[in-house]
């Protein structure tokens, strides 16, 4: 089995990418630059597909109008709010319009020229930033495209952990021994995670409650 | 009424970016530069866009995977198939795996961006080479990832030529004024076009039966 994976580089990536290799999929990542601020993750990337062995195909996308996200532009602030106000669902000013579409779209891409039986994603829908495109009703729709809008025909949309909590997660990838340590999830692209962003927030609240030391902390 | 729309500087995708002038619609073009081999086509888009005074952005796919694609490949041969064969329904080498999905992805990134009304994209399922991701059931199917996937949600995707024949395009595009002596079809970036290529057949059918001489001969 053959299987094409988003390899971002943070902890939900990371963690499907070990789920893929305990299952048995022969794994094939791609990672991408989108002119996101946090451009450190692909380092994260890149290491984690050395640890496990697997190719990786960094792809360039320079599409303008994504400046319209914080994640993007560097003059825009990125949010600082509570954990509780990140969970409320509306739309932060750090999601970046369609980016999962894209993201998925090149690797269905990528899977309908291999013959790949799988794309897998780490989008989760539980303890997220309220992205549109995290959502299981997206990713439902988006198999019915695949379906029909390509040669193969039979490509799997695989989102293992889309109904999981940052909690579940971080156990599920303690268990199956993921390198969290090569991990990065700060929106912010510097040296130490900031602590702050969303990101971190939700990153920190999951080691909590796991009972598990963050690694890179 | 906003529209982003893909523009490859052929003969349907003209005619489409007549159709959303002739509309009303405010229109914003994209073309893509992914490795084919008539990347002379790109130069009839940004002559279309001209013609129309609409704004173009040119974005570059490099992704090594569309090798696969005769239409990429330059080492790989491009079928010289009969007219009737052509309509036969099985996908030709001249396929780019997963094209249509990413690049109406891209369009959907752009309109969720700048609050867009709608995507308009140029396939056709009548006089086609029977490539899976120009079938009115993928469109269908991505509109509602579109719907779920978004911010902005309402995002409609508009496919005006899809259940037309090369005939009824080309009345319409007469009827429209679009400058089809710009447009160009061939799968080879030559000076001229071959004749022989699937696009070119399609093309000269759609002229004869409309009664129409083509401008670019």
């Amino acid at each position: 089995m053959k299987a094409i994976i988003s390899l971002s580089g943070g902890l939900d990536s990371t963690t499907c990418l070990a789920w893929a290799v305990d299952r048995g999929y022969d794994c094939y990542c791609v990672s991408f630059d989108y002119g996101q601020r946090h451009i450190r993750e692909m380092k994260s990337a890149r290491a984690v597909a050395r640890y496990y062995k697997t190719p990786l195909y960094e792809i360039k996308l320079n599409f303008p109008w994504l400046k319209k996200s914080s994640l993007v532009d560097k003059n825009k602030k990125i949010p600082n709010k509570k954990y509780e106000e990140i969970l409320k669902g509306s739309i932060p000013s750090t999601y970046v319009p369609g980016r999962n579409l894209v993201f998925a779209s090149i690797l269905i891409s990528y899977a309908d020229a291999v013959k790949a039986d799988a794309v897998i994603l780490g989008p989760n829908a539980i303890d997220y930033s309220g992205y549109p495109d995290c959502r299981p009703s997206f990713y439902k729709a988006l198999s019915k495209a695949v379906k029909y809008g390509t040669e193969k025909g039979d490509i799997k949309i695989i989102t293992p952990i889309i109904n999981m909590s940052k909690k579940e997660i971080i156990k599920l990838a303690v268990k199956l021994k993921a390198p969290l340590h090569l991990s990065w999830s700060c929106y912010f692209g510097g040296k130490k995670p900031c602590g702050k962003c969303d990101s971190c927030k939700l990153r920190a609240k999951g080691f909590e409650e796991a009972g598990v030391k963050d690694p890179i902390l």
